[in-house]
């Protein structure tokens, strides 16, 4: 029905005759001619509708916003002083010969140009209209060519596609489950998977090599700001092969996208150990595009006279970490206290400061609440951190992990807030994680999952397993996680060791993941994957400030779809069907019995 | 870990140091020496491990069948006598200088050679054993391969890939949906999508042009002979085309699947009307392969005195249909007792037939319960069907629905049992579908969905709906579907006509679609698309016997996975959770309350 979308129109078609299909973007009568700015997803184009062309003429009168048209003209230079060199198509005209009208269009519930003037909940109710955004017709179409860029790579690599089950078992990720009645085996359920992780550790006992899949993947999680009921990840496994191996593959895979989707050559990506990250950014996902870093003053800070930090840097948990930031000085009163409230998200009870005016006047050339108290150690502390006139210094003092959240965030902050970016981007790998993590009564529990490999002997693990690590792996982007990974357990004592180590019973183990342990007697090998968030990464490429703009139809934070109005009730009838009944008298409950 | 696969190793490279990874297949000893077939996911190949390199040898010493080894050591052509020209790799071996035990096995549940001796049961359970079949491997491979394929072809064609929701609302498909609880929203529920129909019909109205998916799909209906409650749709969708454009490019698509991936040129696909494929084949599904036709005789059977057949010939709902097996006479009275029963399945009360053995001698020259009758109109009938002396004539004489179903089966049991087969590969076109088609009330039901658009004006639809042809078209190869679309309604007063038709209210469509009616009032383009269903595609593309062979983890008949024993009971915490509780006093129940 077309020869040509509207973007590929330009001045190399002048004089020929090209059809478009497309929606009316705008319309502007000027001059007793009808122009109309025609749109399709490659872009828009000027159309100019003149009276002597009768009929066509007749049909552009008609047109209003979002009409859907076809045309046929022939393409012309614009005259001078029309021309729009900011569009790819601004050269150019086309001089309508004939205009079809395909369907008419109500009034659209808004503008696609002032999509900002209303809220995202109209955005939402009327997606396909809000889809037409230029903007985000190129996010989805990126989208789109990031999934081919990664699968032609993976399967080049000689990687599998093999789909996984969506109607599955509950997975050890931890994450609560989406669950599905079944009507087959009344009172039983399904779960919808966090992750393909258990079907493809099988699919390598099975021999298949090397697999990966762009899979559905599902949390009933309370909506943290950015996250979705259902997401997608780049699920990916290979056997016989070691942390370079697999990191280097993907690494490659990443390196690659880079360049070809975005032409950004990616330097090669630093390996930082998880205990530097912590020490050095607060955060195992560190944001190397801001050149600050946690500075550890406690030997400085034991003996002060000044319990909030003496106390911290003498406790076996506490940290006492300084920020130094040049030139922070000028920060106002008022900017320090809402960075003051910032860290109190993340729990500490306040934040420090020394602001150095002046260092040659010594403490007089200081401006602080707490310097006062240091003074036998301030000189050391400001070489520690290499002060120099004009910057300040944060403070975090409390148990560590609260220290390296709040200043790690407060630094990610202050390095937006001040525009600190060295680099556009900035890659890394972290490596070395431990093993496990402790909740506060001392339990431990897996970093990763129950099936990461340990970087020791079984007898070794069992011997200190607080300190041992694992050999995971994660890949980190400007401060966000892309994708995180690990060799797993392919040995069954291992494996045995690992769940004691969990308190994880033989019953309750064969409970859960029965089939992963019995198939791990059957011949298991060496084996080890990676799993990256698609969502994420398409983000973070696309500059997209939330997930909900890269993803067609997303779900509001109260995991509800504002256009299908779902989820939904449904007929006493299902429910009889699946053996359940409401617990709740809602609505529907009323109709069950 | 390795520098080959053991499917890769040939004469190429003999005098060369290899290593592989994989699992022992087989072992024997012999001579004093120890022979290894080893196997991975490229193939077989055998390896000699001599008593002289000691610590090789104890390894291989140890070596159980399913162990995975690493093993290195030096390519050699076989011993004369000794080559298997069988085997890619039958015509060297490798001596072993290094066998390295990378994890042990138990024995397995059944022995990989004779996997036909256990029930598909116990393979299901240990379905990681089973899938490390050389077959099964292959047929997966060879599914991934399908998949990549048609991704690149359509990426090439323009068709962008967009992910659609699997926690959605009913889709109007008209099968049982699976449901899914929503635990933010108490007492409602989420759908799994039976089809992303809608919102690819909503993708157009964006403006996205071009859409494809290989999508996950959702049924919970009771699992006849060859269904999966999850299964995959390869989804297009295309905008400002019609039948022709969209016929165009899927037929390219298939044609060059086959091209590249089975080396197979499918001829140009014919296309055949509904009605025509229904009188010739009894089948909107013909399998061309089968050089047999149905022939109308209702003519000549209105008169005759034998009211099994002149009363479906004067019935207006009734037909009479010949079916002519050239040589059949030979078929013995068991055989015609077997199909008579065959038939019965689908509805028919009997089986009448005429056996030719001379037709020379007249009404004498042939055997049948039934030629008595028919006397007066035999030698026409013989015409009609143009019988010759050998051949057995079937008829069907019933409503048309139960002989086309009983006699278009038959013909296909026909073509298999006697090798009638004339192709390889028949591929072909169905088109002009009717619009409706009507249950024994006369009411009328969409033969595909309701937003099929039909071949004809609103007016003339209304005027005569029950003989309405639709822009509907199904692409057929070897009498299966392999897939099926439609140009869609894009107008809104045809699709109130259509759901008028239908006898769907308009709160009713409301509550159902009403975001897809919304939708095409603000300007939706003309579109339509086309679903294949990807494994069925695949069971036909490797040969497979079962849909189960082409899926990694497939389901049982009673939607079961018996391998990670899905779907299973959940705690009381979860069902209270999602506000849901179990309707019958089940295990998990007393627990609950």
């Amino acid at each position: 029905m077309r020869s040509h979308y509207c973007g590929q129109l330009n001045e190399t078609l002048v004089d020929q005759t090209v059809t478009v299909c497309g929606w009316v973007h705008r319309r502007r009568d000027h001059g007793g001619v009808i122009f109309l700015d025609m749109r399709d997803r490659d872009g828009i184009a000027q159309f100019v509708v003149d009276p002597d062309t009768v009929d066509a003429f007749a049909n552009a009168d008609r047109a209003r916003g979002e009409y859907v048209l076809r045309i046929t003209g022939n393409v012309r230079l614009r005259p001078d002083g029309t021309q729009n060199p900011d569009m790819p198509t601004g050269m150019i005209e086309v001089l309508a010969k004939d205009v079809e009208v395909l369907n008419t269009a109500a009034t659209p519930p808004f503008q696609l140009d002032d999509h900002g003037k209303v809220g995202e909940e109209v955005r939402l109710k009327h997606r396909y209209v809000d889809l037409r955004r230029p903007d985000m017709i190129q996010k989805l179409r990126l989208r789109s060519r990031i999934s081919h860029n990664v699968r032609a790579f993976l399967e080049q690599e000689g990687f599998l596609d093999i789909e996984t089950p969506v109607l599955t078992r509950a997975t050890p990720e931890g994450a609560r489950d989406y669950l599905v009645p079944s009507r087959t085996h009344p009172g039983e359920f399904f779960a919808l998977p966090q992750s393909p992780q258990l079907f493809k550790q099988l699919l390598m006992v099975a021999g298949f090599d090397r697999y990966y899949q762009i899979a559905k993947c599902f949390r009933d999680e309370d909506l943290r700001a950015d996250r979705q009921p259902e997401f997608t990840q780049i699920d990916i496994e290979a056997s016989f092969i070691e942390e370079d191996d697999i990191m280097g593959v993907t690494e490659t895979m990443i390196r690659q996208l880079f360049g070809e989707v975005l032409d950004v050559a990616l330097p090669e990506f630093p390996r930082m150990t998880w205990h530097d990250a912590m020490q050095r950014f607060g955060s195992d996902k560190p944001d190397l595009r801001i050149p600050l870093e946690l500075t550890d003053v406690d030997d400085l800070m034991k003996d002060v006279n000044f319990k909030v930090f003496s106390g911290p840097a003498n406790a076996d948990d506490g940290r006492v970490a300084a920020l130094k930031v040049s030139g922070g000085a000028s920060l106002s009163r008022k900017a320090i206290d809402e960075y003051t409230r910032f860290v109190g998200i993340y729990g500490a009870k306040g934040l420090a400061w020394i602001k150095v005016n002046e260092r040659a006047k010594g403490i007089e050339g200081l401006q602080s609440p707490i310097v006062k108290f240091m003074d036998n150690i301030i000189e050391d502390l400001l070489d520690r951190v290499d002060a120099k006139d004009g910057d300040i210094i944060f403070f975090g003092a409390d148990k560590a992990n609260i220290v390296n959240e709040a200043i790690g965030a407060l630094r990610v902050r202050l390095g937006a807030d001040l525009e600190l970016y060295t680099h556009d981007w900035a890659p890394l790998w972290v490596v070395d994680f431990p093993m496990f993590e402790t909740d506060g009564s001392g339990r431990l529990s897996p970093l990763h999952h129950p099936f990461t490999a340990p970087a020791c002997t079984p007898e070794e693990l069992k011997a200190d397993p607080a300190n041992a690590l694992s050999r995971a792996y994660d890949m980190v982007l400007n401060g966000t996680e892309l994708g995180g990974g690990s060799i797993r357990i392919h040995d069954q004592a291992m494996q045995s060791t690992v769940l004691e180590i969990l308190g994880i019973g033989a019953e309750e183990a064969q409970e859960k993941f029965g089939f992963l342990l019995d198939a791990l007697q059957y011949g298991a090998p060496p084996h080890g994957g990676l799993a990256f968030g698609l969502d994420r990464l398409v983000m973070l490429m696309t500059g997209a400030t939330t997930i909900r703009e890269v993803i067609a139809f997303p779900k509001t934070q109260s995991a509800a779809c504002l256009m299908t109005n779902a989820p939904s009730d449904v007929t006493a009838e299902q429910l009889k069907d699946l053996n359940i009944r409401l617990r709740q008298k809602a609505k529907v409950e009323e109709t069950v019995e």
